[in-house]
């Protein structure tokens, strides 16, 4: 399957080291989402939604593993365990807020996104669609906490 | 860029036709997600959270629309407004329950994908980092609560 970019992130983390490692973690970071003019069109009533779903190209990534030690983490785990971008298709995901669209530009914050990084796809995020209430986080557990201290720390590049 | 299935979804879905539209309003619906063999490392730990994210190629969707008249509203709204199959680049989103690991098999509930779906990624699901408080949802704020009767009628297939 081919997927081809239908706009790009405009970001102040121009190289992962420093990069918050989550959008949740992010909070208040602002970018831009430049949307392609030839995919204006599908942006039709997207200001209505105060969230947006990303799905973008982990672009500076070369390689993928099958097991990582993660930012959060001193031991290695299954990459399907873990939310590392070194994915055998190396697709991210994060969850922004969308504070303003002008024609083609959605500007939004909460974004732990690297500049220049190619937009697949946006969706509405939906609380009543998305939202589950998790009994176990596995690996994650012991050590989420550090979310907000943890940045990037270029592991995963090239 | 181009990306290739990790898996394979095996459900009981054999049609768009009469498919749940959301995971949320799939409770209790099983499904196995096979992994392919070469990527089966990949799933160390897996067994340790309740919820996954899956990506998935939209495979029965032949040809993109840059607005659509969704399942749930009579009103037509840009692809991006809405988490209808047929769009730029088909890929779906769903978070489903994680019940039970077997070697490559995943069994899992809660599940909205058609059989035989090719499957992109698997990411954990960690509520502090995916959840978030929406204030707005758009043009769904009206049609929210039918989203457990109004199922797929085929109306994106081909």
């Amino acid at each position: 399957m081919q997927v081809s970019p239908i706009g790009i992130v405009h970001s102040t983390f121009c190289e992962p080291e420093g990069t918050p490692i989550q959008a949740a973690a992010a909070i208040g970071s602002k970018a831009i989402i430049e949307v392609y003019d030839e995919y204006m069109e599908g942006l039709k009533d997207i200001d209505g939604f105060s969230h947006l779903i990303l799905l973008y190209h982990f672009h500076q990534i070369k390689k993928a593993k099958l097991t990582v030690k993660p930012f959060l983490d001193d031991h290695t785990h299954g990459i399907f365990a873990t939310r590392s971008p070194a994915r055998p298709n190396p697709i991210g995901f994060s969850v922004v807020r969308l504070k303003m669209v002008d024609e083609n530009l959605l500007y939004v914050e909460d974004v732990d996104i690297l500049d220049q990084t190619p937009v697949l796809d946006i969706k509405p995020y939906i609380g009543e669609f998305d939202h589950r209430i998790t009994e176990k986080i596995g690996w994650f557990q012991k050590s989420i906490h550090k979310m907000h201290e943890v940045k990037d720390d270029g592991r995963f590049k090239g």
